[in-house]
């Protein structure tokens, strides 16, 4: 259950473009190959796409190219991921102690294997959430997709489903973009972990009909009182889980936290294009003409979320507090 | 703007089932072509079936068909359809009095013009509850596609556009089937209305973020204490209504109100096949093998509705006793 992987001493991705209907797994043994999969998000979720990017320095410097040309090439391929420029600049520094590919290698398999453990303790935490026969309901996709480890929301029912306490999972189809349906579905699945496709509107009537136990979703951003920007959707159902009294989980890693952000207010929210409201695929399900509003994510607030889970621990409320004292720690 | 209409003594549809693509109106010239719109939902929405299945029996009878061949068959068209039923056994009536087409005609047109008044009271009604410039979310599609007039929870948009009151409306997709972009949106579109569309889970979002006026959406059947059952999604979003204080109304033909149910749960659900959120059209979106849930509504407790209105006015809580009043006048 990987997303990216090396092996053999050479990258492999599975192509996320062509799930749920192929599993196709990908030698990514060209810089070339690794710009593109990252372009085409053949790759994608955050921690996946730094990953990648780590090994691909690598491939591109083996293959003769200078590491500026590696950086400035993988950096073009998708200009909004942070997490892309992060890995970059950790290949950057170690580059400038030394130029040994064998050492570069050794920091992208180091910047894989922290992320890595970074899910396994989010999970742990998560874990200690989660009861036995848990009835779930989760939005979006943060498993081994999203991540070079076992996800981040994700990441709790994978340690479930280990220690046996066998978890069941609604799964939210995650309008537009469906990454629920084509990913979450998927992942799941190929675990053998017990889980169930609804639409994002069933969710207020999955709650009310059956025991559902907790909700548990990601995030892209969190402001320093623990307002959390996630994809859009999951403002939502942090309403719907209040109304019917049901604990609401956000996991993420530190590296999520924007201290420089007081209050969720101030996080960006970026409108996608219409297109995506539009269409499915190739097949047009509203009127050309019709206007869209498209936003990517909402912002669920502090006052919503019964816990947040990242890889030093469980926070609880007043945030604020809880969130300033991890950060003090450091 | 008709979905169903009789004109130089011929019956005219639009074919539902080509919108959002393309607007191709159909002659139903024989009792087969009647039948066969129905089937294949080319005209759809309980009193726009029940209009087009009156009129196929005058067709039918013209054709040399037997009354009950008519009858018969076309009750076989959708036999869950309570609405094709009521038609047909007006239809009967008449016919147990006189076979005289011309009169069958009559009832058929008496049948049309009853609903599209029911439409124009329920408007004028619902108008009465719409501010100036308002910012309006509704659900599914509930407008002259649906009816023989126009409509349900759109007939008060449409009377707030005519009277100048200039209504903007965000439109719900309505997973799975997507009536509000595949028909709402196009409906709106059709009559200048100012709509924009958004996916189910963008609604919380967008009443936190833009200022929202009221929520108005229609109703399938409603209990004798005023819970109502309505497309999937209808639950979840007036609990988003009430966590945002948004008046939140259900608008229904007295023929809605089912008196033998004395609460919403015994309103039975209509669970639907899983390939309504497997694919899009002919587009595969989830794993084959991934379970599903797919319940066409869910019901809206009294409590959450702030007022329901129908062609006899408006009906505020207590609604056991503004329910009982209306039946009880009659």
């Amino acid at each position: 259950m990987h997303s990216v992987w090396w092996e053999n001493d050479s990258l492999y991705i599975i192509d996320q473009t062509l799930l749920p209907r192929e599993k196709k797994i990908l030698n990514l043994n060209t810089l070339d190959l690794v710009f593109d999969a990252i372009l085409k998000l053949r790759i994608r979720g955050a921690p996946a796409i730094g990953v990648t990017a780590a090994y691909g320095v690598v491939i591109g410097m083996r293959e003769g190219n200078s590491f500026q040309r590696c950086f400035d090439y993988l950096a073009s391929s998708r200009p909004t991921a942070v997490n892309l420029f992060w890995a970059l600049n950790r290949m950057k520094s170690a580059f400038e102690k030394t130029s040994d590919n064998l050492i570069l290698l050794n920091e992208a398999v180091a910047i894989h294997e922290e992320d890595r453990l970074m899910c396994e303790k989010m999970g742990e935490f998560a874990n200690e959430l989660i009861p036995n026969n848990a009835n779930i309901i989760t939005h979006c996709n943060t498993g081994f997709l999203a991540t070079g480890g076992i996800g981040t929301a994700l990441s709790g029912i994978y340690k479930a489903h280990e220690s046996g306490k066998n978890p069941h999972v609604f799964v939210d189809e995650t309008r537009p973009l469906l990454q629920g349906a084509r990913l979450t579905a998927w992942e799941l699945s190929e675990a053998n972990i017990d889980a169930t496709l609804i639409s994002d509107n069933m969710a207020a009537h999955v709650m009310k009909t059956q025991k559902i136990d907790l909700v548990i979703v990601g995030s892209d951003r969190i402001a320093a009182n623990g307002d959390a920007a996630n994809k859009i959707g999951t403002y939502g159902l942090s309403l719907l889980a209040k109304a019917h009294n049901i604990p609401f989980y956000v996991v993420a890693p530190t590296s999520t936290f924007d201290l420089s952000l007081a209050v969720g207010s101030e996080i960006p929210i970026e409108e996608r294009e219409e297109s995506e409201l539009k269409f499915v695929y190739s097949e047009q399900i509203a009127p050309k003409n019709i206007k869209t509003f498209n936003p990517a994510f909402d912002v669920t607030p502090n006052e919503n979320i019964t816990a947040i889970i990242c890889e030093k621990g469980l926070l609880k409320p007043n945030y604020t507090k809880s969130i300033k004292m991890i950060f003090t720690e450091e």
